[in-house]
């Protein structure tokens, strides 16, 4: 079955407000959830809100918590997310970074105590809709060992890039610091598929493609090996620096994942202009002129993928599970 | 032979004021190589030295450019390098940086027509040394095939991030965007070694872990395969479009690699303070905790190891080939 984008969220809508959201807050978390599935992020779209729905019953996340500035110094701002539903307070952040950025040039807003931000590529995107670039990161519970070692002690810290373009088909890097997420090898794993290249480390700490020997190890791979163990740890530094809030380890020793810091850096239309949305044309112009790797293959930069699932999603309605869509239904 | 640093520093001073430097620069050009060889990166200290001298004579790097300030806008300051020796400049820049930090929280300058910034790291360490955190990062010219591409059209983009620390042991993580570089590939081929996992593709198309293999087929990894790609194109594009400086596309046309675009974020000490510091200590020291993956292994963070060397090579000299060394001697 496909579901119309406004059906899907205005189903969203009224169910958040019906679960103690306010009308402002609710517009905003369906559209997360909404723009994910229509971006086809299922996974954290529809797929995901039957879960967070039952967080709030849980009481796990309090639709009424709002994130709050503790700190202002210069062009920067500390937050406390007061635990309440993470991507309305990261859009909060992000939005509030856009607002200062306007006026600076550059603004960076450090979010703590939010919880789960869902999709990274929400805040890039929706910097560079409005034509800022953006660099946000977040952190996460432990699931990842750092270079040299074989228990989880590094969050897998999903880090974002955007550009605005003057086309609309925004450039948007959201990569994870694990080669492959737990999800996907279990995808893999499956469809009893090898993944592509090393994803981890066997039993016996030999590399291997074998997903399932992977998720009994828990040594997942960091991209770039030590160079990206290197940088996840970068990320939790800096945010949890930025934000006095919660690091990796101490989100590790809790009992959900909760409490989550994230970082809004925003770079305002400013500083980009005519002239950089040329820039942007020619890097991507001139990237694209690569020999494919394959036959016929095309070279893609990140966001373009999501540009054109939008874009039949709009047209056509978003691709749902029918079990999935009925059981949203009867929430 | 071991040099004592101080030696090798007074005599790189010496030797770049014959060559047209003003004293100041000389200084400061002179502690890049000599703190470079200090920390064990000598590729980009002594051994890097004579040729740059051969740049300088050829005409190549213009000893008496100095970056200058083309637009201000807030907290961010676009620069234009002039071609002059990147060190010296770099170094401007994120002095530059730090000082709008100082005043704002945040300092962003962004560095076109540059030439190369020799080791990344040191704008890092410079940063931390007087207490400021700091994101740098270059671009250069193509070296490095995009996902699903052959031919190279990205840079491998090094990447910095660095947090100061009480103790003095900054943390300063310095990536360039391949797998391995060219320089690496040659030492593992000179030593008759495998890579220790897969660096790049063979000329069929498949994933190698022989140096040679990879040498001629000019596919070098992306760190994290598309990941990396995704982000070596971020960093291009973010630095192009906020220098307005050439990109990877246009140092790729030129025919010899200058011209360079860096980017200089720093942030200052009052958003880090002593709680800061007790926080970097809590997440490295949960890092260690991890077990180690070889039997009385240990688990580092990035400029660990650089911090013990030149505690080692302080003390002892720097270790250097006798005959770079005479031969500098001579210049």
């Amino acid at each position: 079955m496909r579901v119309p984008y406004d059906t899907m969220k205005t189903v969203f809508r009224d169910i958040l407000e019906r679960h103690g959201f306010d009308s402002d807050s609710a517009e905003t978390a369906a559209s997360v959830f909404a723009d994910n599935s229509l971006d086809g992020v299922y996974t954290h779209g529809l797929n995901r809100f039957p879960r967070i729905i039952k967080d709030i019953d849980e009481g796990a996340i309090d639709p009424e918590a709002r994130a709050e500035v503790l700190e202002s110094i210069g062009v920067f701002e500390r937050w406390d997310g007061h635990r309440g539903f993470g991507p309305v307070n990261a859009a909060l952040a992000i939005d509030r970074a856009m607002e200062i950025a306007k006026e600076h040039a550059v603004g960076v807003v450090a979010l703590g105590n939010n919880n789960h931000w869902l999709r990274g590529g929400t805040y890039g995107l929706r910097a560079a809709g409005k034509g800022f670039a953006a660099v946000c990161w977040t952190n996460t519970t432990g699931n990842l060992p750092p270079w040299g070692g074989t228990s989880p002690r590094l969050g897998n810290n999903p880090l974002v890039i955007a550009l605005p373009r003057s086309n609309g088909v925004h450039f948007v890097l959201d990569i994870a610091m694990s080669q492959f997420s737990y999800g996907k090898l279990e995808l893999y794993r499956l469809n009893g598929r090898k993944l592509p290249y090393p994803g981890g480390y066997d039993e016996n700490g030999k590399l291997s493609d074998d997903p399932a020997a992977i998720e009994r190890s828990k040594r997942c791979l960091p991209i770039g090996y030590h160079k990206g163990s290197g940088l996840s740890l970068a990320l939790d530094l800096l945010g949890s620096v930025l934000s006095k809030g919660n690091s990796v380890a101490d989100i590790s020793s809790m009992e959900r994942e909760t409490g989550l810091t994230q970082v809004m850096i925003a770079f305002s239309p400013s500083l980009i202009g005519d002239e950089g949305d040329d820039i942007i044309a020619g890097i991507i112009e001139y990237m694209k002129t690569s020999s494919p790797a394959e036959e016929g293959g095309a070279i893609y930069y990140p966001g373009e993928h999501s540009y054109q699932v939008r874009q039949d999603n709009l047209a056509n309605g978003i691709p749902v599970i029918d079990e999935v869509w009925e059981s949203v239904l009867r929430l």
